[in-house]
């Protein structure tokens, strides 16, 4: 016998904050540890394997699907970014998921909202230097989904590795009383991280999209014997584009808890890559062993 | 017979955000209200009108005393901000003060701390171009004590009424669930705003410092005739230079609740001035009437 199966109608859905707010206090009056997954909907096996991970160490889990327009640097990436409501739906309530929160843009938002949280260092390099603006835009809405759930745990995952590095530090410096866990990247049999994005791939992309992971690892395995990094790493964006990824935002050896640039690996070594496929940027990293 | 009277001896100090949580939570779960009133110590009769507003409509009154050195644009002015705990805690105590929270620099913001928390628009004049990073500073340390402490209201004088809005509009920004309430500006019986600041006055400053006030008033019952305010304004700025006050950081005329310029008074007008005598900034403001 498994866990046992919930139904999949048991999963209600509130759109207003007062509404999340008045079901996260009742679990907490009644003593039930609530766990956090925060999505932009478009869900796919790495939110699974979040729910999964909320669902072994919380009593309750409260799901969120928001399209944060303060975290998209580019509008027309706004515009493209997936949705697909119903079948998000049925994916969290069979993935056992309590409550969903789905609120829309003017009730995170409204009128006159004028406020922003943002992580200076572990901010300043990374996505925060290709995408301007979109890390303050992630801790802004992830401050406010934390102290509108107050949940016990939030679920991030490994894939977008700078954002969980950003939220924790925010979390830890606000004293919001919440524990962040990283949960391990969810890949494709064929290597390629799952992300929303995935589905903006045209056929032939996708079918070059697992190089990103293959051209990461072994520009991991070459940097983890300790050398110098530089020509290391120029290897590997003459090979991410020769698989045709165009431009490379950046393709670097970082320490995995501050983020600092390595010349030579040493633990805890992270290799961190964002490149494009045609007009779809995909992003992934692999830690370095020492 | 007024209100009981507590011993001076109930106050608690602590110096721990955990020991500070202890509390609060405690007093929460007994449905006990709780009213926080955030200061930098060197008390006066203002902090102590916040402290009756909490008392009178709090079944618990916290009080901090924090020297926030993010929210000094100038390393002189935190040297010489005054400092005198054991008088202040005296005040608190005979205040009616049940908590006080007195952090060291390193528990408000350990190694590594990166976070801030800002608000556009009403940051953008006043205050926020005269001393730039003040109000960041102020509502990065708001944000923490009331994730902390989890007041049902806050309290925060008029005084400072650029940051009362923008406390008030980061508290609703990042849905914290607290009511930010404004009290009415105290002064001496010369019409000075009592100020921690105005420690720092000589005796012939303080003689002249009524000055701004005064000034304040007559510039803002001349604006309430309704014609252009800029000439209005002008004289005014005469008036502050004749009485001493140089420089002049800004004598201006704006909408009470946004903050916009206004060219002509019309409701909700307010009159803002800071200035400064010797080295020492003075603020204030009065409403305009309509």
């Amino acid at each position: 016998m498994g866990a046992p199966h919930r139904l999949a109608s048991s999963m209600a859905t509130v759109r207003r904050v007062d509404d999340l707010r008045a079901a996260t206090a009742a679990w907490r009056r009644a003593g039930l540890s609530i766990g956090l997954v925060p999505t932009m909907g478009a869900l796919h096996g790495g939110h699974l394997a979040l729910i999964r991970a909320a669902r072994a160490a919380c009593a309750r889990v409260v799901a969120t699907i928001f399209v944060n327009p303060a975290q998209f640097d580019n509008p027309d990436d706004l515009e493209r970014y997936p949705r697909d409501r119903a079948r998000d739906e049925a994916m969290l309530s069979g993935a056992g998921v309590d409550l969903l929160f789905a609120p829309a843009v003017d009730e995170m938002y409204p009128d006159g909202f004028a406020t922003s949280v943002a992580v200076s260092g572990l901010s300043a390099c990374l996505c925060g230097v290709s995408r301007p603006g979109h890390l303050a835009g992630v801790t802004t809405v992830v401050a406010k989904l934390l102290v509108q759930a107050q949940p016990d745990i939030a679920y991030f995952g490994e894939k977008d590795y700078q954002q969980l590095l950003v939220v924790r530090r925010m979390a830890r410096d606000l004293d919001l009383p919440v524990r962040i866990d990283a949960v391990a990247t969810e890949r494709a049999a064929d290597g390629l991280a799952h992300s929303s994005r995935n589905a903006c791939l045209s056929a032939d992309e996708r079918a070059r999209a697992p190089a990103l992971y293959r051209i990461l690892r072994e520009t991991a395995a070459r940097l983890s014997a300790g050398g110098a990094a530089a020509p290391v790493l120029e290897r590997g964006r003459g090979a991410l584009s020769d698989a045709g990824f165009a431009p490379i935002d950046y393709l670097e050896l970082r320490d995995g808890e501050t983020l600092a640039e390595l010349t030579v690996a040493r633990p805890p070594a992270r290799l961190f890559a964002a490149a494009w496929l045609g007009t779809t940027r995909l992003i992934d990293n692999v830690r370095v062993a020492g």
